[in-house]
C-alpha cells in the first residue's frame, strides 16, 4: 500500500502504477538515496528529533540495504512505485514500524532532489575522469608527433601546414574546457537541499548544515520552494555532457576522415575496427562514427530537459521526474564517448610520408610566398594577388610551388628573393609560424607540457 | 567470432564491442528480423537461388527461433553484437552451416533497414491503436456533455461560453489530423529495402516484388543506394509521434488546471491520483503531469534524430543505428501517453454547476451585446467600444452583465432592444454560435456523429 | 488607439507595445492577410450580413491597399501593433468608419489563422518548386554520368562500384518523398479557419464555405476552438522543410568532399566558390557548407514550434504569435538551400578518371569473389572467409584483385572458375547488378527515366 | 572586387553572392569588428610590423568608421559579403591602398572570432544587467509581502501556505545561478584569438597579448587551430540565455495563472495589458505569454548551434558563420524577457485576500495536524495515514480542518492535544517553518537581505 492510501476511495490503477513508475529507470539512484537518508537519520539523532536507540536501528538498516545495492542482493519488488518507495519497504521488512521514522522533517520532494544531486556529482566525475582518459591519451599522441607535418584544413581544404600535435593539442584545449564547465557546475550541484521538506520547510529543529557536512557537500539550499522545484542543476550537467560530446563528435570525423582510403593519414589497429558481412575488404571505423552519431542524442537530451521545464509554475510538479531521462543519457553518452574515444586514438597508427605528401601538393605555402613579398615591402593585398595569379597559373600546368625558380618568381614580381625558394618548403612554413601559440614545434612543445601540467592539476583540484 | 573475422589480425577490443553493441536496444527487433529472413529465404528458394532443401531447412530453422522469441525461451547470448548476429547464430546451432546460406543475395544493410521498416509499421498501427482509443473516450466523454457550458479561454482569460462536448472534439480533431499523418507515413515507411545489398544490388536473380508481397508490403525499394541510406521514415515517424505527444500534453495540462482547487471544474476517480507522502490532504494528477512532461522527450527524439542524420555521406554508416534510440523513446512516448490519457478521460468527473459559474462571471457575453448593437446597425467598432466601457464600468462595482436593465443599457447606447437582456444570458450566447463549426449544441451534436464516422472509417481503412 | 483602448483605464505601456508587437516579422504575412480580408468581405455581401454600399467600399479599399502592398509604396506605421492593424489603420484612412464593419463575424484569432494558412500554402509551393529545380539538375547531371563509375561508400569506406547516375539518383528519392509530403500537408494547411470567431464561431449567418472556395482552399474547419488554437499545421511544415534541408545537408555534404583535394572527384566551377583572405591557393564550397549549416536552423526551428506548442491550453494563447519565426526560418532554410544546391550541381564538374581509379585500388569487387564462389557452390559465409583471407594477404603485398592469376586463386579455394578474373573488373561488378533498384547502367537508365517522369507528374498535381 | 579575385577565373555568381553573404545579420558585428582592427593595428605599430605612419592612416580611418556607425551615418554597400568587408572597403575609400596594410599578420578567420568574441562580452553584460533589473523587481516585490500568505502549490495543488515573499525569492534564487553562469562564461569568451591567423598562426612578430590588454581581454588564445574552429563558447552563452529564459518562463506561466479568473490572486496593470477585438471584457497577459513562448525560441538556438557544430573537422568550416543566428536570437530573448518580465512584477498588484482565503480552504494545514502526532509520538506513517482519513472524510462533509474540535480530533487519535487547534491556522503554519531556507517570515526577512547583498555583489563584480 502507498504512504498516502488512506486518504484515497479506491487503489491506484494498475495502469497509473505502470505509468508513473520509475523504477526501472532509477535503480542507478538507489546508492545515493541510501547515502542521503543515512545522512538525515543521524541529523535526526544528533538533533535529537528522533531518540537515538530508533535512529540507531534506521541506521542499521540502511547500512544493510546498502550492502544488498552494492552486492546487488537487493530483492527488487515488482510492484514498487519507485526506489525511495522500494527501499522504504525494505527498510520497514527489516526493522518494523520504526522505519516510519525516517520520514520525520523530510518530504519526498527534498529526498529525491538530493539523491540526484549526489548522482549528478558523481556523475560529474565520471565525465570528468573520461575527458581525463582522452585528454591524457591525446597527449601522448601527440608527444609522438611533434615534427609530422599534416595540412591544415579550412572549409576541408588544405590550407596550411600544421604539425599533428598541434592539431590534436587544439582538441585538449576543447576538452579542458568541457573539465572548467563541469568544475564549475559542480558548485551548482553539490548544495543539500535536505531540509527543504515539501517545499516550505519544516518545523522541526533540523540542521541542513551538518547534513552537507556529512556527505561532503559545500553548501545548503537557500530557498526551500527553489530547493525542490529546480533542475537547472540537471539542465546545466545535461549541456556540459552534450557540448562534450559534439567536441568528441568532430574528432570522431576527423578519425573516419584520416581513416578513409581517400586521405589515408591514418589506420586504426585492427581489434579496434569491424568489417562487412558482404563486403570483405572493408576496415570501418564503426566506434568513431557511433561517438559521432550519439552526440545527436546528448543535443535531443538538452532540447528534452529544457522543454521539459518550460513553462512549469512552482514548485514541484511531477513533470521534474522525467529530469533523468535526459541526465542518464547524456552522462552515458559524454562518459563512455569519451572513454571510446581515447582507446580510438591510443590505436590510431599515423603515416608520417602520406600527410607530408598532401602538404607537398596543393600550395600549400602558397601563403608564405605573399608574406615574403609583404616583407619586401608589398602590401598584403597586392602580393596576396600576385600570388593567386601564380597559383592559377601553376594549377593549370600542374606544376607546384616548389618547382618554381627564382627566375619565374620575378617575372610575377620583381621583389622576390632567393629566400623564398627556401620559404615554400613546409618544414619552413610549419617553423616560421613561430608566434605564441602557433604551430612551430619550438611552440608546440610548450604547449604539450603546458597542456600536461594543466590537466594534472585540473585532476588534482578534485 | 564475427563474419569478418578472417579479414582482421586481431579479435575485437571488447571495449569496441560493447560500445558498438545493440543488442539490449535491440531485442524488440529480433521478431521483425525474423520474419524478414523467413520471407528471404522463401524467394531465395521460389528464384532457385537455394536449392529447395537447404531453403526449408533454413525456414524450419527461423520459424523454430521465432517462436523461441515469442514464448521468450530464446537464449540470448551475452557477446552477441546485436540482434541478428544472435539470430544467425542460433540458426547455425540449429542447422549447421547451411545456416551460412541465408547471407546469400542480403547484406546487413538491407536486412537491418527491412526489420527497421517491419517494426515502425508496427508502430504506427500501436500508435493509432492508442489515439483511436483516446478519440474514442473524448468522444464517449463529450456524448454526455454537449449541453454542458464551460468559458471557452484565451490568453487563459474567460472568452466565452462554449459547450464542454465541443472543446473536447477540438482535441479529437488534433488527433485526427496525428491519425491522417500517421497513415500516410505507413506508404513511405511499407517499401520493402531487401535486394539492396550492401548499396548496389546484387547478381543474383532475386525478386523483391515477392518478397514485399510476402510481407504485405506495398512497394519494394526504387534505388539501392537509397534503400540502405536513408532513415527519413524513422524521422517522419518520430516527428509524428513527438507531434501527437505535444497534442496530448495540451490536452493533459488542461486536466490539470480544471481538477486544481482554482478551477474546480472536474475531479480524477481517487483511483486515478496519486498521494503526497507528507501532505495528507493531496490528491495529485501526476498521470497527466508525466504526459505533459514525456511530450518533452518526444521533442528530444526528433531533435536527435535530424541532428543524426544532418550531414552523413551516403550511402550507410553506422551512425544510424542510434536512429533506434529516437525510434523506441517517441513510440513509447505517444502511444503510452495517449491510452493513459484516454484512461484519464475516462476518470474524470466534471462540475457542470461550477463550470456554468465560471461561465457567469467574468462577463462572458459581452461580445452578445456587441453584436446586438452591430445588428441594431451600429458599425462593429463601436460596438465594441460602447461594451467596453460598460464591462469597465461594471467590474468596478462589482456588477454582472445580467443584472443591468434595458433603461441602464439605453444610458451607454439608444439602439440596445429589449432583447438584449436574455441575449447576455449563457444559454442564449451558446446557442446563438450556430455557425458552421461552431459551439452551438446543434451543431456540437452534428458534429459528435461526423467525429464519430470518421474515428470508424480510420479503423476502418487498415 | 487600439480596438480594446475603452476598457482600459490606461493606455499600453510602450515597453510593453514594443515587446508584443510582430510587425516587421510579419510584413511577410501582409498580401495574404488581404486576400483573406477581401474574401471575408465578399461574404459578408453575399450573405447580406452587410449591406452591398458597405461591402464594396470595403473591397475597393482593400484592393487599394493589396496595390501599395504589391507596389512597395504602402506606408508602414511605426506604432503598428502588427500587419493586420496596419492594414486596418489604412483602410479607414482610405474609407473612414464603414472600415470597422469588416470586423463583423471576424475575430483576430481566425484572421490571423487563415492568413498564416495562405501563407503556408504558398511556402509549400516555393519549396516544392525548389525542390523540382534541385531534382531536375540533379536528373540533368545523371544523364550524363550512367556509365560513370565510382566507389560507393559505406562506413566512408570505399565499398562497391556504382554509378555516379545511381549515387545522384538516391538523393533525386529522398527529396521526391519531400514533395510527397508537403503535397499531403497542403490538404491540412488548406483548411478555412474564417468563421470560427475568437473561438466559439459566431451568430451572424456566415458561409464558410464559400469562403474557402473563394480562396481555392479544399475545406473548412469543423470546430471553432481547434481552428483558432491549433498549429500543427505550422509544425508540420516546419519538419518537412527541415527534413528536405537535411536531405539537402547530405548532398551538400558530398559536394565538400567530392571537391576535396583528396577525393578530388569534382570541381566547382570558378564562380561558384570562394577564396581565401590569406591563402591564395584555396577554392571553398562555402555555399555547400552554408547548406549543411543551415540545416542546423531547421532542425532549431522545429524543436522551437514544438516546445511552443507543448502544454498550451486551449484555445487561442499570444505563444501562438512566435510560430512565425520558426515558420519563416525553416521555409528559407529549405526553398533558399534547395535552389543553391541545384545551382551547386550544374557548376559541379565530375572527374571520370580519378573516380575509376578510386574504384580500383581498395578491393571494391572482393564481393564479386565471393559470389563467384557462391554460385559456385560454396556457402556465403565460407566464401566471404576466403576473400577476406586473399584481401588480407593482398593487402599486406600492395597487390590488386585484378593483379591475382587463376593459380594464386585456386590455392586459396579450388572452386575458383576461370571467369573470376573477368568477374573482379570494374565494369563487370557494375553491370552484374542489375536487380531491380541496383547500380548496374541498365537499371539506372530505366530509373532515370522514371524519375523524370514522376517529377513531371508532381509539377502537374499542383 | 574580392580579395582572391586574381585567384579565380570568373566572378562570383550573384546567387552565391546572395546565399553567403551576412551582411543583414552582422551589421550589428560592426562596432565590435572596428575594435578590434584597431587594436590590431596599434598592435603591429608597436611591434614595428607596419610603419608608424601607414599605422597612423589606418587607426585615424578606423576611428572616422567608428564614428560613421556610431552616428548611422556609415553608407552600407548593398554588395558586400560581409561586415568585414563593407568596413575595410570604406576603409580604402578613406585611406588607399594603405587598408591593405591591415591584413598584415591577421586573417579573417581569427578576425572575425575576435569580434564575435567581443560582441558575446557586451552580450553576457547585456543579459547580466536585464536579469539584475529582474532581480531588483523581484525582491522589491517581495519586500511588500512578506506576511502575505499565499498556498505553496506541488502538481498545481495547494500544498502548504507560504510567504508570497518566499515564493518570489525562489526565482530570485534560479536568477541568481543564471548570473553566475554568465559570469563565468566571461572568462572563456574574455579570451582574444588574434594571432591565430588562418589556423597555424604566423611568422610575424605579433604580441597577442598586448592585444588582450588593449581590449581589456583576460587571455589569449593558447593554440592557433583551436582559436579559429572552435565556437563553445557561442554555445555556452546561448545555453545560459536559453536556460534563463525558461527560468523567465516559469514566473512567466505563473503571472498567467494568477490573472486569471480562476486564481485571482493578482492583477496587472492596465497598462501591462492587452485587449480582445471581439471580447471587450477582456484582459490579457500577453507579455507573459510571450516571454513564455519566446523560451522556445532560445531552446531552439541551443538546439542549432550544437547541431551546427557536430561532426566539423577542424579547423575553421564556413558553418561557423550561422552561429550567429542563435547567438542573437537567445540574447535577445533572453535580455529582452528579463527586462519585460522586470516591468510586468512591477505593475503587477496582489490581492492578499485572495491568497490567504485559497490558503484556508484546501486542508493546506494538514501536514501541521501529521506533525502535532509526530511530535507526540506517533510514527509519522500512522499519522499520516490518521490525517488523511480526517481530510478524506472532512471533504465528503464539506468542512474545514480549523472547524474541528479537540473531542472530534480525538476520536480520530487519542494523542491529539489542545494545541493542535492553533496549529492548523496559516499563520502557525506559517511560522512554524523556520528551519534555515524555510518560509517562516522570520527566515524571509533574513533572506531578503542576503538575497540584495548577493545582487549587489553581482553588480559590484564587473
Amino acid at each position: 500500500m502507498t504512504l498516502w492510501g488512506s486518504r484515497m476511495s479506491a487503489p491506484l490503477d494498475p495502469r497509473v502504477r505502470e505509468f508513473t513508475a520509475s523504477l526501472e529507470a532509477d535503480k542507478r539512484l538507489a546508492p545515493y538515496d541510501l547515502k542521503g537518508s543515512l545522512a538525515h537519520a543521524r541529523m535526526l539523532k544528533r538533533q535529537r528529533i528522533l531518540d537515538a536507540a530508533t535512529a540507531d536501528r534506521i541506521v542499521a538498516g540502511l547500512e544493510e540495504i546498502a550492502r544488498e545495492i552494492e552486492q546487488a542482493s537487493f530483492p527488487w519488488p515488482d510492484d514498487a512505485e519507485d526506489v525511495h518507495s522500494a527501499v522504504e519497504a525494505r527498510l520497514r521488512e527489516k526493522i518494523g514500524d520504526a522505519a516510519g521514522a525516517l520520514h520525520t522533517a523530510r518530504s519526498r520532494n527534498d529526498q529525491v532532489a538530493l539523491a540526484l544531486r549526489l548522482f549528478t556529482l558523481d556523475a560529474i566525475d565520471g565525465v570528468d575522469d573520461a575527458l581525463d582518459d582522452l585528454q591524457t591519451a591525446l597527449l601522448d599522441v601527440a608527444r609522438e608527433h611533434v615534427d609530422a607535418v599534416l595540412p591544415g584544413y579550412t572549409h576541408l581544404q588544405r590550407a596550411q601546414p600544421i604539425s599533428l600535435a598541434h592539431h590534436l593539442l587544439a582538441h585538449v584545449e576543447a576538452f579542458d574546457r568541457d573539465r572548467a564547465r563541469l568544475g564549475e557546475a559542480r558548485a551548482r550541484v553539490g548544495v543539500s537541499p535536505l531540509g527543504a521538506g515539501a517545499l516550505a520547510g519544516t518545523s522541526h529543529p533540523i540542521d541542513p548544515r551538518s547534513v552537507a557536512d556529512d556527505l561532503g557537500l559545500l553548501g545548503t539550499f537557500r530557498n526551500s520552494v527553489d530547493a525542490v522545484s529546480e533542475r537547472d542543476f540537471v539542465a546545466e550537467f545535461v549541456f556540459c555532457c552534450a557540448l562534450a560530446a559534439v567536441h568528441a563528435s568532430r574528432l570522431a570525423e576527423e578519425i573516419v576522415l584520416w581513416t578513409s582510403s581517400e586521405f589515408a593519414f591514418a589506420q586504426l589497429d585492427d581489434r579496434l575496427t569491424t568489417g562487412s558481412s558482404i563486403m570483405p575488404q572493408k576496415k570501418n571505423a564503426d566506434a568513431a562514427e557511433l561517438i559521432r552519431a550519439r552526440s545527436a542524442r546528448g543535443i535531443g537530451a538538452v532540447t528534452a530537459i529544457l522543454a521539459l521545464l518550460k513553462g512549469l509554475p512552482l514548485a514541484y510538479d511531477r513533470d521534474l521526474q522525467e529530469d533523468r531521462a535526459a541526465l542518464y543519457e547524456a552522462f552515458d553518452v559524454a562518459r563512455d564517448g569519451a572513454h571510446m574515444l581515447a582507446t580510438l586514438m591510443r590505436g590510431l597508427h599515423f603515416d608520417h610520408a602520406a600527410m607530408r605528401r598532401a602538404c607537398e601538393r596543393g600550395y600549400l605555402t602558397a601563403t608564405e610566398l605573399a608574406d615574403h613579398l609583404v616583407r619586401a615591402g608589398v602590401p598584403f593585398r597586392d602580393a596576396h594577388a600576385v600570388v593567386g595569379r601564380i597559383v592559377r597559373e601553376l594549377s593549370e600546368r600542374d606544376r607546384s610551388l616548389e618547382s618554381l625558380t627564382l627566375e619565374e618568381l620575378r617575372r610575377y614580381h620583381p621583389r622576390f628573393g632567393a629566400s623564398a625558394l627556401e620559404e615554400v618548403t613546409v618544414e619552413h612554413a610549419l617553423a616560421s609560424r613561430s608566434s605564441p601559440g602557433g604551430t612551430a614545434p619550438v611552440r608546440v612543445r610548450e604547449a604539450l607540457a603546458a597542456a600536461d601540467a594543466r590537466r594534472r592539476a585540473r585532476a588534482g583540484e578534485r
